[in-house]
């Protein structure tokens, strides 16, 4: 594993990621924005001087729940960011509560997995749909993670379905704010 | 459990903390200090004009391995810090390896606990010997974890013991640099 990566999202007008439905899934809503740049670095190049709406910043890092049977089940079939084919690309910032931060590791990990089946439901996606974690919580953001998605368009479908999926679970009771951005790439 | 709580230590000539001892365990040293001054807070304040040696930051966060029934025997014995006895300190940032960082969360719990006892070991020294444990690594810091004890001058041959023990665990194998400072308060 590299070591982490520092991502920041950036809501403005000129990004290469044009937005093409953003929703308030619970909680409050982030400021409307036309396009989404993404720039990886400890910090965000100032180019766009303040102009845009909002920045989220996270960093990718080792797996928390993951075990090592899954780990290579996961390998063996993820695919990676910057296929052209997957024009299509979803932006999902979460928060969860307290109460799930208060959890011990062993609880956390039996809602996630045990009886959300986080990574098992997700496997059957993959690898038509890649994805890049990103934790925030403990960089004072707002969100507690941050998910990257790209999918081509023929995808979408089951994109939605596994978001559906995901929301329906025990796990997600702990989520408290969820924002939900679809995007298009346009050079 | 409160929010994440960002904490900066200082090396300097003017802090609350005078260094009595400084010693590189493993990889490379820090600059030799006299002093360490603690801040809380996202950013430290610049009070010092850039005049420290070096600073360490770190986060306080959710527990990555303790489960529920472990959680509630360290909270039923372990102290708070700033106890007016405990007059003596340690400061002990470390790094662990790649190789670490690459196992899955099961492989990262049976080394910690089931073989190291990182958890069980250390009980037994507590309400003794106070702590704080800052994650670092995701914040782009030259160390992974930061932990802070604090311990009345009577007890600091146990905690030599306690960081003995720990030293010579199959966890510790993967420590790849690793500070220890000792400390004594003085207003």
């Amino acid at each position: 594993m590299a070591a982490p990566l520092h991502v920041s999202f950036l809501g403005d007008d000129r990004g290469e990621w044009r937005v093409v439905r953003q929703e308030a899934v619970v909680g409050e809503d982030l400021a409307p924005v036309a396009r989404v740049a993404i720039e990886e670095g400890a910090e965000p190049q100032t180019r766009r001087n303040g102009a845009e709406a909002w920045i989220l910043r996270g960093v990718t890092g080792h797996q928390r729940y993951v075990e090592r049977r899954e780990a290579e089940a996961l390998r063996a079939v993820q695919a990676g960011l910057g296929r052209a084919e997957a024009t299509c690309a979803a932006l999902i910032p979460i928060r969860k509560s307290s109460a799930w931060w208060e959890l011990a590791q062993d609880e956390r990990r039996a809602i996630f997995e045990e009886r959300s089946q986080h990574i098992a439901a997700t496997l059957r996606y993959l690898p038509a749909i890649a994805r890049r974690l990103h934790h925030a919580r403990e960089l004072g953001e707002p969100f507690d993670f941050i998910t990257w998605f790209e999918l081509a368009p023929v995808d979408v479908p089951r994109f939605d379905e596994l978001v559906g999926l995901l929301r329906a679970t025990e796990e997600w009771r702990y989520v408290e704010r969820e924002v939900d951005l679809r995007l298009m790439r346009e050079q």
